[in-house]
């Protein structure tokens, strides 16, 4: 449904020819300074219009914050969020409402609800990630002020240009200079290119290849790939919430995805455990690990090391040619081309997968925070056996440093 | 959490050193004929033992219906459901236990937790599946009776040997036996290949990888391909809880798992949008897709189509090879070899892929259900307009037709 | 939290200092007629300012729809609500910041939240009821159409001034009216009384005894009786989402509200088994009871009789008098009277009651009939023992009846 | 539906003649010592055959921790708990089942679910409660091990005979030696007393009327009362989920329950204004108030003053004389006098008072930690304006005070 979230928990709504579009969050932890600066600076980022490799149509999408601050903190009661919509009448009737567009939601949405919202598929629309979007800007604000923790998406592939950390060299799996990347990219540098691809000589292939497609009136698709930083050991509920169970959900609820790999994904199903397995080593004051297949996660909780993982997100089926499909009534038929969209979403999706990344991050860690919190207000327990006394002794030490984060 | 969808809902306990594992099924539909044998069925595709390729621990898994049932009828109430750990006394302290196994779960779970179990990563034991694949087994034969729905899962590779759909020809993403084998695949035919790989010369392949695997004291990873045949099109809920979203967070949670890709998954990111782009095409009495890149859901939601996914499994953690690492007090050192494990999980993963597929979709199912008769007891209205109009016409007919399937 | 419902779902925001308040309705079946007059006219019944028994404050509160319709018909997408705030300016610092008011909620919010709404105790206002009866406004009117369900809620009391209904007659708990009362009460008659009580004589003495309180600036409290006719049965989700224990969540959410009693009630206690006990009768082509001590409700579940129950609204926090108290500090002073305000809250309660009562019933009937559409898919069961037999024979039949309605 | 919490979470299973009745409880902190006499306990002041006051029937009702524990330790996983059914078989066809009972829950099932339990009413045995009380038994030792929280439930009335504090006395509700019992009755006390009623000549009569109600083949109603002591202030979860909508939701989930009120309750609404309002005070080193009608909740949330509140429990349905009703078949008759049953529920309601009101609590303390540890964690706001900064400075220092209690 249109909720995603426990304890810090997100509703959104709307479609493109209503009012307005929004959200509300509830479950925000109060004394967070919070303006709407905060949250356009992530919805500026997504917004169309940003360059020529994006849909041409300009929306400001200016947010106004309804509820849960006062003097610009937060009150922990639930913040209401709106962008109001610029266009609002549904659109008039035409030919093209004949057809239900290849690969869009028209026909699935009239099948599920059968009432066909003037824009086809509702909520299938990319103005209903405005709602993430907001609420993950403040789950990012308060990650990083309260734990210092970071996400940073960027492009990996459009169609196949793909960065060269994800070719496969000799018998490793990585280039020694991704998990370089991963733990020094800014997104201030990211933003620096108009695909948001760090790579410089790629990204100018990438962008020849959109700017392709788009003379070419197609599409093309494309990886994100997202480095979450300092994020807590334990973060993560088994069996059902493991993390990388909740980010691969929130991945996959973004409109035009295909696919999430975490750590060593795909390519990691092709070389041995004695390989994959990620020793452990002493880092600073605490565990870490030498290699990081992982992916930041083990046993679906978190292990203190980078998460990252990568998303593909397909081409737009909005494309302007004509295309040879069917009617709602079975007729064979084309459909014209239609207007202007985005020949490629990835460079717009970046924000976003951050964005939903924040959420599922923010959520598992008021959870943990919260078992922690409750066992460390136990009295000690005497009779503790040795395996689990030493383990324990241990741990609390290491909880210590945690929070301290 | 230990609990698992809306209002079909599976909450597991249960570690290996416990007196038994098990789970709740709550949700289940009154009046299903339900006896032990039902669940038995694919616990027993499930368990440990079942050939040389896996692990040579032998046990029976003998499935106990506690409650929910009279006479092998579902009453509608909660299904309780047990099976007995065989070995239940906790393990005595060794060396090894002075180190986290790399790669696997101890180190997080004593984290999270504060308390270290004797299993080391206390539930993510595989053995924690068995309530998941209970479950599942329940869905499944709903799915099946009411709706014809069918889950067909199998290893699409191992290590690097893979089978032959799953490259790309041409400019085609997958050779046309690839659809064909889709549709036609049986659980059967899967069952009769001891890796449960239907192609007869590339399982040849492949249990020759995991003999050597296992041979070295190694392990390799590999793939599990699933396809979903003859789901309701309307069936999945976005935006939060498209049926994609809700699929990658059932395959990520079960254990191992690195990745997943539904449809083209992310070869489908290399190509363009009018390839992409499924064309619509009257078959029978409604409408389908002639291509299925799409993997049977656009918007969030299933088309009728048959829907199909991947799932990437990691070379498992446990081998039996010394490996250089740490204690948890951060001393380097070596932890020994371990005793008898599985060299490769994704013959056994297959009855697990099938039963969280069957979970999602049980869900998913019963909630458009519960929409579709809500808006079916709605008077019709009158003065709907043109677009609204001439899709709500239409769409009703296809409800009915689905409702009778 | 802010969100109510499981498949029918609620989420609200807002405080009375924010730009608005409001709410999102998540799960609102597809095809209902919907315009903001439908939500305005339980909003109207709802404001302040409707006659010199309520606070004097006049707020027009007009709903603005966002989102989920498109030509007054809704599309199944969530519904975004929106009431302006007239008054968005937190208010300037005075003297009496330094008290929490007596029985109010700003200590407690202070406590929970660690930061102080201008307004004292946020999401206490009464403001927040704004979103629960617009919310509950949809449900009912998609109850009325479908199922011809009714609500209608009245004031039983207002102080010690109580309907005589209430009183125990002889070895009776209610006089033969009363149920006559609960059968025939419109809701159109409730309003053309300024208490909203249906017995002109007791209503009168209700105006006086508000009056004297107002005149006093002082409060009081008085209970409200709400009637809910033809639930179909078999709603309501055993064990602990009974009917009657998610009536008894939603009511006792309601600010101000201190009890709650379905049925025969508290005074249900005092009498026998025997006599409380509602024996079977036929009613019509179905089974129904002679009496209804049960409220409608047997076992957590809906049996077809009219539902009522009584909610216990204590007299409002607020009074214009000097109140003896101690400032945030723990320093003994005089809380200054403060300005206007309700002397008594249940004539405008009463649209909050039916509201709550509406989200419930909703919920419960969309997860019950996804139930019974889910079990009369299955094929027949032919060895079916005797006793679930006969009763399942009997009880199809009933469900037919049930879905024509 | 069978799961109370959301991250103290309990899931129940089992009808009267399954295998066994259990439950799972998950979200328990990691370190709390925990075996079955922890468990036991509860379950045993809950077991039927107590006393010749309620049903001869003898179980034992033992449990069995299956998972979630070793050495008696909690590790923070799902706690499965089973307890043996000894009657396991499904009974025998005879004329009685030609009758729905009057007021139980057998008709009801039968609509719900079309199938019907040979207990008639399935999950509306009172053995379904035996999950709730393992679970409760759980909660309070956590609650009392780390908060020092008590939950003390007695009868307060039984029938019409009803203890002294209830009667409103002059202008006051309670008399004096109300709030003195609250804040020091036992359980051990309680316990002495076969009734479980505090006032010892009350009791006698109770007890008596018990005896007439047992020899007259008839049942009795009464009311439970519970306290709970040394709950934080802060706990509860505006706006759908204040701390008085859990308990009501708990307490109206529990069988046989019709009414549930808070502090005042209902005869609070019969006082003015200035009467019922509670004045602040200073206590030690915090604030609390003089009087206690709220009940030590206020706008939904804890105020640190002692929880109480009120449960009505009608009499039971289940009585050994014949009664005039009808069949499933609408045809009038009488269904013959049944065997043993409790003439009276409410002394073995009491420890499932009890337990529902630790599950309610224990979700919502662990939230709230969340939350004070989230926003603990944020650097401290320079710019803080007056209002909301002198609250802010205050608070902090109670948070401290709250946590270290």
């Amino acid at each position: 449904m249109s909720t995603f979230g426990s304890i810090f928990r997100v509703t959104t709504y709307g479609e493109s020819h209503g009012k307005s579009v929004g959200c509300i969050v509830d479950g925000c932890p109060p004394g967070l300074s919070l303006v709407e600066a905060d949250i356009q600076i992530q919805l500026s980022r997504r917004r169309p219009g940003q360059s020529n490799l994006t849909t041409p149509r300009d929306e400001k999408d200016l947010v106004a914050i309804q509820s849960g601050t006062e003097f610009g903190i937060t009150l922990g009661t639930p913040i209401g969020l709106m962008v109001r919509n610029q266009d609002q009448r549904p659109h008039d009737y035409s030919e093209t409402d004949l057809y239900p567009r290849p690969s869009h939601a028209d026909w699935t949405y009239l099948q599920k609800y059968g009432v066909k919202a003037s824009s086809g598929g509702g909520r299938a629309s990319a103005r209903e990630t405005i709602g993430r979007v907001a609420a993950g800007a403040i789950a990012e604000k308060y990650l990083k002020l309260a734990h210092g923790i970071e996400f940073v998406a960027f492009v990996s592939s459009v169609s196949s240009v793909v960065m060269p950390f994800i070719h496969m060299e000799d018998d490793r799996l990585f280039p020694q200079d991704f998990w370089e990347l991963l733990s020094t990219i800014k997104r201030e540098d990211i933003d620096k290119d108009p695909v948001r691809c760090p790579n410089k000589e790629v990204s100018e292939r990438m962008r020849e290849r959109i700017l392709e497609a788009k003379a070419a009136n197609d599409s093309v698709g494309g990886t994100v790939t997202c480095v979450i930083r300092n994020v807590p050991s334990g973060i993560g509920e088994p069996c059902f919430d493991k993390l990388e169970a909740k980010l691969a959900h929130a991945m996959l609820s973004i409109p035009a995805t295909k696919g999430f790999e975490i750590g060593s994904g795909f390519k990691g199903t092709t070389i041995f455990g004695h390989q994959h397995n990620d020793p452990w080593v002493k880092k600073d004051n605490h565990l870490g690990t030498k290699t990081n297949f992982s992916g930041g996660i083990q046993g679906g909780i978190s292990n203190g090391e980078n998460i990252y993982f990568r998303v593909a997100f397909k081409p737009p089926a909005t494309i302007s040619q004509a295309q040879n499909t069917a009617t709602y009534d079975g007729v064979d038929g084309v459909l014209a081309a239609r207007g202007r969209h985005d020949p490629c979403v990835v460079p717009r999706a970046v924000p976003i997968v951050e964005s939903m990344a924040a959420l599922v991050i923010m959520d598992a860690l008021l959870i943990q925070q919260s078992r922690k919190t409750a066992a460390s207000l136990l009295p000690p327990i005497s009779n503790m056996p040795p395996t689990m006394n030493a383990m324990f002794s241990h741990s609390t030490e290491e909880v210590k440093d945690e929070t301290s984060t």
